[in-house]
């Protein structure tokens, strides 16, 4: 962020770059002992473009709300996708707490000052996605008005970067109140100000943008590109879905919901496999992995959830063997199995090492793309992973027994972790994850029902090919 | 159908049964030489009740097409769907044609004609859900008016089933024109009349339709589960998607189009395992694969499609090698690959039925839904080719370099073929199929560039696990 305050020009610092592919789409191609650095989109056409979504609609309607969960979902398939908020400028730029007459549209001064924070914000837009490597920003401000809307849309055409509108539309004025008390009463611009005369000021705020909203109109807009999502996605309107990835958008936000809900995780029970210390297979649990089973019965009796949980499990034994002391019925999906270790299924990590050295060093070196002779990658698999976190989103509440990778890319997409992160995410055995969405992060509360063994491998120090055999097994559990 | 005329009455005829699970839904369980018979959901919450699709809108407006369409994709993904077009009914009950005041509101005569119709072919609807094993039914009418869609709505609300409607809006009069064109003089409702005549007929038909017009509107609707396309998906406006099935059939149709476009689709060039017999693998060219990559090439710079042709390969070797000739880019897509034959990978038919005799059996008997221990079925890969199918869907001119059960799932989407049907699809190597989708099916060119070794093997006469070695190879190319 520059500290002028003025848009900054559009000369050197808003230059064009060639879009780079985003992760998710480099790939590795079949390595029997070669390396091959082959790089193509497993997806062709998800992604061509700079995008820049631009929200609009009335103050605590849910846009920040809609924006982060979004951005979550974008960066978890692979696109690099960044939020700014031209509320959080503004906080920086002339402090936190601004009574209400700020916003009136006749306050000149606020004019000016309001639209020298967007301005601002959308210069590291342009930066984020021209000169970084962003694929997807989102400017996340209220953007009420044509004329404000009419700006942004000029400098991003003017710097090469499609806009993608999604519009906040709330008729229910309950939830407009609850997400207010919850949201922005908590929120820097009211700290240290009374409760009351903040439910007050922040009344007269709405009012002034209310007097100058203009919502996007399917006359009006009919050449523009967006959505609008009334009532919580009650009543969803899309016009001009031009490409894959906003039609990606528009299905996944139209799967969304806002009710209050808890997603159960775990692991299956210990695995014979497990105690052997091989990957993959289909073996059965351990008489200490049936006693998790039973654990998990008596927990899951006494959670009480409403509406009732639902229990998924992959269509592996150790998966469907840990459900089935459950009091209630359990659905397998293929597409929980765990990440295919190809070649490699059914072998101690001494043995992939020793039957392929380079394979397991070229793991080491990035754990998230790298993918299995005939096998899968973290990449493969959280594309696998798509259809469960879109029928997560509509569930309420449910119990998923799965596996240590699969349980990790399900966590990353819920506490927003990167690729980086994701293969490393400790998941031990006879542990339950329960994970309780909130407005903008996730809780997570941890239930221990017992040990199994250890499985957690972590990064070792020397990932090159030449390494010898004690460093390739340093980290081994 | 009954002879009748009256709606059938709400009796014996229209009982209830339990809704059977979708083919799809069916598995076996990875059976290592044993035979196992668990059904069980692979995608849980897809398919819950019985579901009646209303479509809505004036005549010419692509409502069947829309409906035609819908169906062979429900129905590819395993959801047994059938159309039940009301205009058929009347046809077949009245005789095809029949002058424009047939169609006028104050024509009590015709009012009474045109629901008994309606009525005969909601009886049929009703016995297909809930008698035969039908899951969806679309009842292709105009529906325009409130009064209608409320008695098809109570009559479903009886039999328990969900009502999902589709309004079809155009306001493209050049679009309409050219439907009624091209759809509309050929029907056999004017079998026999003058061109001019007709189209002044329909024009009139077309009046009395839109004089008594209620398009779903968002406030008297608001309660009703529904999608409104206008202009071919330029606005889409979904009002209460309650289920994934409904969120899956808005994004569907919001990813397709109406431009004429072409399709071509071949496998890759003789490989190395296709003259050894082997299935799977990842091997490279003959010479003679090599040969037909280049007279691909040729064949492609002949074509001069507008806009140009893009091409899609699998990553693996034989299909990338295919592409290598051509002069433009193409693109790798994972989901393209190869059926995965898990432990029968690399092997012979003669090795497979030597090795996993009873395996072998298993899949003559039921190819479709048969999955290859650690591998995939064909079910597994029409799941996997879901998101090929939508980008096709979304794109004009591809060139597709697949493989022998991905061409087959390629082809049972375009063609409408029945799972029994889809795995014994002849694809000979070294033929390009040239695809060009119609108002209700599609056509078909082939494109004979050579010959490749043969690789088809017929379903055999014996299919029991105690069958001979002779009787198992039977039909071994």
């Amino acid at each position: 962020m520059s500290s002028t305050g003025a848009p900054p020009p559009a000369s050197s610092t808003e230059k064009l770059k060639p879009p780079p592919l985003p992760d998710m789409f480099k790939r590795r191609a079949y390595s029997f002992g070669e390396v091959d650095n082959v790089s193509s989109p497993s997806c062709p056409q998800i992604f061509k473009s700079k995008l820049c979504i631009v929200t609009v609609g009335l103050p605590a309607r849910g846009k920040t709300y809609s924006a982060v969960k979004l951005a979550r979902y974008l960066r978890w398939i692979g696109i690099n996708t960044k939020v700014f908020n031209v509320g959080n400028y503004r906080r920086k730029m002339f402090g936190a707490y601004q009574p209400h007459h700020f916003y009136h549209p006749d306050n000149e001064d606020g004019v000016e000052k309001r639209t020298k924070c967007a301005m601002e914000a959308l210069g590291d837009v342009i930066h984020y996605l021209n000169i970084e490597d962003g694929h997807v920003a989102v400017f996340d401000a209220t953007n009420t008005t044509r004329e404000r809307r009419k700006l942004v849309e000029q400098r991003c055409k003017d710097n090469r970067i499609e806009v993608f509108y999604i519009e906040i539309v709330c008729t229910d004025d309950k939830l407009v109140a609850e997400n207010i008390k919850e949201v922005k009463l908590s929120s820097p611009d009211y700290e240290g100000i009374e409760n009351e005369e903040a439910i007050k000021d922040f009344a007269q705020r709405l009012k002034n943008y209310e007097a100058a909203y203009e919502p996007l109109d399917e006359d009006y807009d009919k050449d523009r590109s967006w959505v609008k999502l009334i009532d919580v996605t009650e009543t969803t309107v899309g016009n001009r879905i031009s490409n894959h990835l906003q039609s990606r958008m528009v299905y996944y936000l139209m799967n969304t919901h806002i009710k209050k809900h808890n997603i159960y995780i775990c692991r299956h029970g210990e695995s014979k496999f497990n105690l052997e210390g091989r990957v993959g297979g289909d073996s059965e649990l351990t008489d200490n992995g049936k006693m998790f089973a039973k654990k998990l019965a008596e927990f899951v009796g006494q959670l009480e959830a409403k509406p009732p949980l639902k229990v998924w499990t992959s269509q592996l034994k150790r998966s469907v063997q840990t459900a089935s002391y459950l009091s209630m019925d359990s659905e397998e999906w293929k597409s929980l199995n765990e990440l295919e270790a190809g070649a490699c299924d059914a072998l101690t990590y001494a043995q992939i090492h020793e039957k392929f050295p380079d394979e397991f060093a070229l793991r080491d070196q990035d754990k998230y793309h790298y993918r299995y002779p005939r096998g899968e990658s973290y990449a493969d698999l959280v594309h696998r992973l798509e259809p469960v976190i879109m029928e997560l989103e509509r569930q309420e509440n449910v119990l998923v027994i799965c596996h240590q990778s699969v349980m990790r890319c399900l966590l990353a997409y819920f506490l927003d972790k990167t690729q980086e992160e994701l293969p490393y995410i400790k998941c031990p055995l006879h542990t339950v994850l329960k994970l309780k969405p909130k407005a903008y992060e996730c809780d997570v509360e941890e239930f221990c029902l017992g040990t199994g063994v250890n499985t957690y491998r972590p990064k070792p120090k020397v990932t090159d090919t030449q390494r010898t055999t004690e460093e390739a097994l340093e980290t081994a559990p």
